[in-house]
């Protein structure tokens, strides 16, 4: 199988894992409810899930236990866009061409479903002790997750973000808001996909290192693609972060020096993936394909 | 001692305990710790953690296990009491005396340091795991938490009061917010508290349903304190309920009963947890004295 055919049937797996821990719409609560299934329904890559299953399946996972983790890690990142959309940080309303939750359900349900998901996601990820023998693996990836959602990861770097808006950043703090803001959740995801399998301690950091790389060539080639990208293909505004007076990589460093520093990024995650000893084939794949990336 | 001694003497312990668990204030994240901290540390009667510990020591708990779930469960509620705070939500300028989170920290950090909160009570709570034999146990106290804290349990008492506000409830509907927004987070610290100590699943059943009972008895007092209290006693705006249109247990059932109702609520519990043959005599004196609380 090639790769755009795996990905897309890979995918399609990931969607089903999700829908399946999705809670029931029912109860007085039932709007919130709907409030988060419209959140986790809009689509999106599923690229943290499937980042999870791939490195899983790469140290020879061969449980169920992965498929709460994975529906887990989309709640997670899903809590994060809904909070991030809010009136008070970026005010934004649309995302992925569908009307924002809080302007569909109102800015205070907009709130407490992005809490509800991120409290749904460790309900679900409880639900994994009862899914292997490994019980200690779960604490383990747990830890690591809950670790990279939080001030030491990806809130963390939301916060230092949201302080610093507007004002220009040097390269230290540029690069703390995008290894916790953006690589945090990736390094998670397959780390602890590596953990749920089995993977020693150093192959489990070997997996979160190269997240942390993926993770920040993700962002530079956002940042480019801000530039140089055009509306329609990308299916978002372009030059934003001008606009917003943003310091990005491209600012710092210019086009070309962020463009070769995306691909050595890159490659450095290949090679230490590769150097794991896992099956990484696909993953190695999944980043390189990140650079290119088109919607 | 007696019981006033008392709950100085072990309010003071839960609050060493709390300062044990919070985060250190440093890093480029340093402000959203300090706002978590800031909400933290602004007081409050601990009564979650402390019924969780008494609850613990009442079924024979004496590990130091326990002291990261009574963090957690604070962290927790302050999670609640931040979002609610929002404007958004409640538009809260003042808690307790002190100006709310956001007003002080702006609306943006406000939302992150709840989320930061609420994740930062797993993190915590994932660190049990290290401090016990009975990892099970750990397991199903989460389990009971996160299930507290979620749609089935405050947050969804959360939304539903949030959807119907302004409009006339109903008692089913008034009751069901109730024993979710405010019951839920009292019943998870009794049960999780026997469950940590190695109560059977049928003792820690009627810790949650004196919770449960405790919680609403709690809530039909603050809305009889609320008609017939007085500013400066309870130290907040009384009459609130009545301006904002608010649908009470007064206002549907009128203060006599509302009073007896209460009072029979907490003499249920207070059998409940007799009969549960743990030594629940200071939990029973905590839920006698909230009839009668004043600040």
């Amino acid at each position: 199988m090639n790769f755009s055919k795996e990905l897309l049937a890979e995918t399609e797996y990931v969607n089903r894992v999700i829908a399946k821990y999705l809670p029931a719409e029912e109860g007085f609560q039932k709007t919130v409810i709907s409030a988060m299934n419209y959140s986790m329904k809009a689509g999106g890559k599923r690229l943290r899930p499937l980042m999870m299953y791939k490195s899983y399946l790469a140290f020879g996972g061969d449980e169920a236990v992965i498929e709460p983790f994975m529906a887990a890690m989309e709640m997670i990142h899903t809590h994060s866009l809904i909070h991030d959309d809010l009136p008070a940080l970026d005010n934004d309303d649309y995302r992925r061409g569908r009307l924002t939750t809080h302007k569909v359900y109102g800015e205070a349900m907009g709130i407490l479903a992005g809490d509800a998901l991120l409290n749904y996601a460790y309900e679900v990820m409880l639900q994994a002790f009862d899914m292997t023998e490994y019980k200690e693996r779960v604490v383990r990836a747990m830890r690591l997750i809950s670790s990279k959602t939080g001030i030491y990861g990806m809130l963390g770097g939301q916060c230092t973000d949201v302080e610093n808006d507007g004002r220009p950043l040097d390269e230290a703090l540029l690069n703390f808001i995008h290894i916790h803001k953006t690589s945090a959740l990736i390094e998670a995801p397959l780390a602890a996909g590596a953990i749920l399998a089995g993977a020693s301690e150093e192959q489990a950091e070997q997996m979160e290192q190269a997240g942390r790389r993926i993770g920040l060539a993700f962002q530079i080639t956002d940042d480019i693609l801000d530039v140089t990208g055009d509306e329609k293909t990308l299916g978002k505004p372009v030059h934003s972060d001008e606009k917003n007076g943003k310091t990005t990589y491209v600012v710092l460093k210019g086009l070309k020096k962020s463009r070769q520093t995306a691909e050595a990024l890159l490659r450095e995650a290949s090679d230490i993936m590769t150097a794991s000893g896992g099956s990484t084939e696909f993953l190695c794949l999944l980043a390189e394909s990140l650079t290119g990336r088109r919607k």
